[in-house]
């Protein structure tokens, strides 16, 4: 499904993401890329979906993942304030790994700059604990790299490393069935995806960042700044679950990458709950459709279970125990494939 | 130390790379990390030196390390050549493993670019595929953003884990005595570092990167592209043995690398081969002191091991049956404190 250019002519494509080209070049990398290293080496582990990736050492499975925090920094250097996207970092990179039911061990951050700044750097570092505390993780190393010829402003990415508790096995997706229940986590704000899009429609349209939008407590910066909510805890409260089928990272490519879990069956997203409002207020700036939104954006839900019928008040009561009381029922499966949202007559056909 | 200026005031740090700022920003970044996970989310190993953070999981310890290639990207998109810098993103990760005596298991790549060009990206797998294959190591994943208001160009970076096989342990260089042994493992080329620097030097000097330097078979500029020598199956030759007691990565800080293995000896480089050709031309191009050179390139070794004296012979065999038998000795340890090349008066007191 190609992107959908607006009245306005805003999509994300437009704002500056061709996401089919890059799928293309990577395409052309990834076929460059045809070594094997012999087993004594670890053992790839295939997983479809790749929210991680995974390697066998010994009796242990290693899941490795790694993301930056995208353009959500520019806000961040526009507002001068860097502590919530030094908290992005472990967010952005622990709930890839709880999307395969792996528990976090360890992070490293990489900030590439064009000047290294104290104040920017203390608050990088203050924000890395808050996420790191929240996801119970490590943080094992990091590079800095002064790049001025490269970058503007600052960078900011990481790679996490998790494992599988003893008698835990990766959580695929592969075992979802219809009648399956999706229970969806909500998110805090846009967390970081989307903000190539979002500022530009902030931009045409003179937002002042120092005001609130209507209806809304804070000014507009900091409510885009919120951090990525860390569901680390949550995934490990039911990864080892049997009845726990399938774990989602709702991140960039929003309900789309519901897809990545399993080609052949549908999610359809019949209780979707009203988006929080500022997701509304951004829609409405840029004439944005409903399907280009559901793409891009998280809509208020940032990560989903997918459990059998029969476990779902037990899953939710193990979610409430580990910080997430605030999952919802927010849709199931059924026979077919791709991903709806009915109420607005959404049908997306696949992640890509 | 602090970096000296020459005759015609060229430095690493006059050309843009100011360390001690970097290390005065990361510092207070680091102040802000103060989080330590429980015992449950792996127990982190405390390692001198840091060339790579370490985890003990289970039965397993996991190394990981995260690098970019840094400014050489930049000839790269000069040259429009990308094989180099691709098979690079290996190198420079691997080898820091290999400083810990963790053998490879995996990597994944980051690429940050303005837009995602096919030919490149192409180039960029095949140079992968071959760094993979010098280090027995996989692909596991990758991230590609692309990010147009962030860099210009493309930027390359990675992080790699790895693990020690049963018997084998992390190798700090806490065991280094006096009178061991330093042997050297040549480099080929600048590897990925000093970059900064050595564009500078020849843009002042108007280099056809087209051209030979006087003495040399090809251009300047495929000469500097050399992709970086994987060591990682030298390291994992020598690494469990008990004669082995450092291993270093000589890669940004050149010869000062040594000292973090060890702060309570002193590295003495009585041996230390003449240079390849290319390092003294760079270094006549800007009339630069040796001091310079040495704290900043690695100036013909880009590995060393430190072994007992007493299995020098052995060591060396076991090397060349790894693919490096061009080690050499390069010189010994004593008493004392920071690295000495008697041959040029050089000294360094330390890392930084």
């Amino acid at each position: 499904m190609a992107p959908s250019p607006t009245a306005r002519g805003w999509s994300y494509a437009r704002a500056g993401v061709d996401v089919a080209r890059r799928s293309r070049a990577l395409a052309g990398l990834l076929a460059g890329v045809r070594y094997h290293p012999p087993p004594t080496h670890g053992r790839p582990v295939e997983l479809p979906g790749h929210f991680a990736g995974l390697v066998r050492i010994g009796r242990e499975t290693i899941a490795i993942t790694t993301d930056t925090v995208g353009t959500k920094v520019l806000l961040a250097a526009q507002l001068g304030r860097w502590e919530e996207v030094g908290e992005d970092i472990v967010g952005i990179n622990v709930n890839d790994l709880a999307a395969v039911g792996a528990r976090t061990a360890g992070l490293v951050d990489v900030i590439l700059c064009a000047r290294p700044e104290d104040a920017a750097f203390a608050a990088i570092g203050r924000g890395l604990d808050r996420g790191l505390r929240a996801a119970e993780c490590a943080l094992l190393g990091g590079e800095t790299a002064i790049v001025p010829e490269i970058v503007d402003g600052i960078d900011l990415g990481g790679t996490a490393i998790g494992f599988f508790p003893r008698g835990r096995r990766p959580v695929t997706g592969g075992r979802i069935r219809p009648g399956d229940r999706i229970l969806g986590i909500p998110s805090v704000g846009l967390h970081s995806n989307g903000y190539t899009l979002a500022r530009r429609l902030l931009t045409e349209s003179h937002v002042d960042l120092d005001q609130p939008r209507p209806g809304a407590a804070v000014p507009v910066g900091p409510e885009l700044l919120v951090p990525t909510r860390v569901y680390a805890q949550a995934s490990d409260a039911i990864a080892e679950r049997s009845e726990t089928h399938g774990l989602v990272h709702l991140s960039g490519g929003g309900v789309r990458n519901l897809a990545r879990l399993h080609p052949e069956v549908s999610f359809v997203l019949d209780r979707w709950p009203e988006a929080p409002p500022l997701f509304g207020w951004l829609q409405r700036l840029g004439s944005l459709p409903d399907e280009e939104m559901f793409r891009t954006f998280n809509m208020g839900i940032g990560f989903a279970a997918i459990v059998s019928p029969t476990h779902l008040a037990e899953t939710r009561r193990r979610l409430a125990r580990a910080g997430a009381a605030d999952a919802l029922e927010i849709g199931h499966v059924e026979r077919g494939s791709g991903i709806e949202v009915p109420a607005l007559g959404l049908r997306y056909e696949g992640y890509e």
